[in-house]
């Protein structure tokens, strides 16, 4: 059984045995994450060389750094997380990522791209200034490695005067296929080891070494062995080629769609991005001006069919969110209109791009802000609840939070005529259409979306999640005779200053799905204490923390953001008058 | 007359010519920022590059993007600028930096380094897009070309299939000099064309040309024609090389200190950069498990002694924010106390990594922020006007603001022993020293600077600058009668609650040198919000725009932050009681 197999077990197997550990590895993954969901194929390509690793290397002594973390299910099982491995991506369960507070086993936290090298980097120069003995390793897919941190990281090398082991795990994949120049020259030394390419890696200070077949056990343990020798006089580039997907038919086959994948059963819910690519595909038809970039996630935003007709519009730069981001800056001041698709979390890279690149220079580009508020399963490093709070302090940006999929289309269609910067913020998947009077978007202006002649309080909130609540809540409390007002807060920014003015209750309660530093409810009372107004405010959202791995509705309930908290707010209230 | 010089008579120049013109250029450059302060060297040695530009290339049709923009001067004088050079970084005046609102000239702004080439990618679509016939350039250096962006951008070259021309800039310098394995790489293909260094960038999609003396105006223009004649058929690199300072002696000796100069003159202070230069030193003797890290600034951020001193636990990383976050965060992991020193502006790079690779890992990493508030002359682009509030919005990052240099002092020593992430901001330089008490840095605890056993009002001030203009109000305003109380919020982050629950004065004035949103009085509203304690509250920080140059003082006017419009606040509140 995996559960009782010790690291120290895995070094005396006979290769043989190694062959055996893999397929049970494979299977227990395959398992797992049709009943958890999780990262599969990429997972699945990792098996070999992982168990390789552990026969070859001795773990927590030598270190090792998984970029993103994508490919660290194997180590997991191998390193004393077995029996706990069905709770994966539960809350209170087993991270789909590395996670310092898991195990000892791992050293450095990972979620987002390129960070493996300069990680290695810097743990390698302090266990040599603290004299400790320890081979620390890189692990990192190609489609990492095309992000620029990883080519800063690489140029730092010889600064650092450290060694370290550089496993370039080459899948031709990013989430989707992978792009761009640094791509094209892996897969001619893969092909036909180049040695001028190779050369390359050697200005870097790297011994370059290739393995054919990074799914072979023993093809690997050998590579590594070697590895492991040379790393003591300098470091060393392992560039093993695998299958993405590897043993699983149907996920070698589609090595895109089988990246990640939700637990089998899972319902089918309507979600932004088809709206998204839906709505942009529309819009090119009209307008020949316009062009979408996305940074290697074009499947997940929505924007396969995009992709595909409009081929000449449609830019995929990899996993470049810097790149993307002057990219579409500079092609908006070329003259068209640019639209930036992707996640909430994967955005923080190009912060200092969209306020200099963009917004300084009041280019007319629209982020399209997938997986926005609570994301769930991956856990802190794929929170989108950030974004209100990092954006919000931009000058020029418009923020929009749409209540729901049809209003995003809205937005869309509403971004088409406005030439400023502009950032739609929405949740992965739709749960309901509101009603709704007032379908027109104007820049800065509010909704209701239930409004009395007299409430005792207005819950003002952005996006479905928080207005599921709020048109809740004032159903609930209907029933208890009060009358509580539901204002739609679809632009965050700028806030609707007339709608605020007029308020009439005495009490307002803000709802946002983010953290409550500098989102909505900070925005808000900033507004109402300028504008001298007296009333009285409760912010409900997420507190300053790191949120862990969650259902939705589970976080909001211990983050005290749910119905019921909120409820019990203006219960009390109304009560205590 | 440069300022009667158009850019089409350039063209007709004969090559005497156009050297006489660099000779008339450098002068001016020279005169000027002996007058105005500016980045001195690296103008010198991109004149006849510049002049060359013009003689070959036809903009403005043409199109050029400069790389963080140091190098910008001579195009300035050649494209109608020389009238009004002399209002150079002053208020109102020409900017050091390309800014489309000064000239149709200039097509990208830029400020921060690493880019110009997807810019130029993302124009030169845009106009093939819409059928513009124009070219494009990217002008860069080596040390920006350290920079990941730059990769990200070589990268996807190939992916937007259009052409660019990117002339590399060569000085082996970046205002440090230039380091890592790149820039050994750029320099083995200086010196010897190694043929396999340019294949790689050949890979890229990338013709190479190489230009042995950048600062030979003829030489430049036979490269530049036979340059825009390859780049009708794909992407071309010309490799420059050229003398930083060139034609001013001590400039050529000495590019660092030369690389930005002050207008002669100007009073010596006391800056905040010596003081964390000598305090680290001091750290450092009797800490050896300790290290610090640059992105390519060691020198104007105090820390050339340190570097001299330390070498084996002192990183100059090159152009390259985000790496160096996350080598301070590993090295910090891996058991180092480890400090990143940084300009407030050029931290914004590193937004992602501070959030996930420090903070979310609770690494004992301690950012130095120098240059933060308004940084003056530099304009737009150098602003520190936003860190506070990207800074608060990530968990578990406790943020200082010291109120003098001696405090800068005392919160090193406090970092010392203080194991979790903890930015220390501040501005250049000091011009007072307050008298103080209570000299314990304790996390989270603010000090009174003046309290009255009843007093009027409570101003709340982070920083010396506001805390100069707190004083100086309450001092003003005892004449007349009102007792002001003046506190020192020196931890933005986290807020000193027992302070402000005990607070006796109705009225709570907050003084920033940092943007409203998202900044100490955003916070303080918040936290009395949450705290339902009854208070006037008026918020005095930077509103939200970009903030052009201009002097510290005229800024602060002009934003409604200074001294007069508090004081006039305050008066009319106890005037209208």
């Amino acid at each position: 059984m995996l559960k009782d197999l010790s690291p120290e077990q895995v070094k005396k197997y006979t290769k043989s045995e190694l062959n055996v550990l893999c397929d049970k590895l494979r299977l227990t993954i395959y398992d797992t994450v049709m009943q958890c969901g999780g990262h599969l194929a990429s997972n699945l390509g990792s098996v070999e060389s992982t168990v390789a690793l552990f026969y070859v290397f001795d773990f927590p002594q030598d270190k090792i750094v998984f970029d993103v973390g994508h490919q660290c299910y194997a180590y997991k099982l191998l390193s004393g997380r077995a029996e706990n491995f069905s709770t994966l991506r539960q809350a209170g369960g087993i991270s789909g990522f590395p996670k310092r507070n898991e195990s000892e086993y791992d050293c450095y936290d990972t979620g987002h791209a390129g960070t493996s090298v300069s990680a290695a980097i810097g743990l390698a120069k302090a266990y040599a200034l603290k004299g400790e003995k320890r081979n620390v390793i890189a692990y990192i897919g190609d489609g990492s490695f095309n992000n620029g941190l990883v080519y800063e990281a690489l140029n730092s090398l010889k600064i650092f005067n450290t060694n370290v082991l550089i496993i370039l795990n080459d899948n031709d994949m990013s989430i989707s296929p992978t792009v761009g120049g640094m791509h094209d020259m892996l897969t001619q030394i893969k092909d036909k080891q180049k040695a001028e390419n190779i050369r390359l890696l050697e200005s870097f200070g790297l011994t370059y070494m290739g393995v054919k077949n990074g799914n072979d056990v023993e093809e690997m343990v050998d590579a590594l062995t070697e590895a492991k020798q040379l790393m003591q006089n300098g470091s060393v580039l392992l560039h093993i080629a695998t299958k993405k997907g590897k043993g699983y038919e149907f996920s070698e086959e589609h090595p895109t769609n089988t990246h990640g994948v939700p637990p089998v059963g899972s319902p089918k819910e309507k979600e932004y991005s088809e709206i998204l690519g839906e709505t942009l595909c529309e819009l090119a038809e009209t307008n020949t001006d316009m062009a979408v970039v996305s940074a290697a996630m074009k499947e997940a935003l929505g924007l396969e069919e995009f992709f595909k007709k409009f081929p000449e519009r449609a830019f995929d730069v990899g996993i470049c969110e810097e790149n993307a981001s002057v990219l579409c800056a500079a092609m908006a001041l070329g003259g068209l209109k640019t639209y930036y698709a992707i996640y909430s979390t994967f955005l923080q890279r190009a912060f200092d791009e969209i306020i200099h690149d963009v917004c300084a220079q009041d280019a007319a580009v629209t982020f399209c802000i997938d997986r926005a508020g609570i994301s769930g399963a991956d856990g802190e490093t794929h929170q989108g609840v950030f974004d209100l709070s990092y954006l919000s302090l931009i000058p020029n940006l418009a923020i929009a939070v749409p209540k729901d999929t049809e209003e995003l289309k809205s937005f869309l269609r509403f971004s088409a005529t406005y030439s400023h910067p502009l950032a739609i913020r929405y949740p992965r998947s739709g749960k309901v259409l509101f009603d709704s009077n007032d379908t027109k978007i104007e820049l800065g202006k509010w909704e209701y979306l239930r409004q009395h002649p007299i409430a005792n309080a207005t819950i003002i909130a952005a996006g479905e999640r928080s207005l599921i609540i709020a048109m809740k809540i004032s159903q609930n409390l209907a029933e208890k005779g009060m009358k509580i007002d539901v204002v739609n807060a679809r632009f965050v920014k700028p806030l609707d200053i007339e709608l605020l003015q007029n308020l009439q209750t005495e009490h307002i309660v803000t709802i946002e799905d983010n953290v409550f530093l500098g989102g909505l409810g900070s925005l808000i009372n900033g507004q109402l204490i300028a504008m001298n107004k007296p009333c009285k405010i409760k912010n409900f959202a997420y507190r300053d923390e790191f949120i862990p791995q969650g259902k939705v509705g589970q976080l909001q309930c211990e983050y005290g953001v749910s119905c019921t908290d909120i409820e019990n707010y203006l219960l009390n209230v109304y009560e205590s008058r």
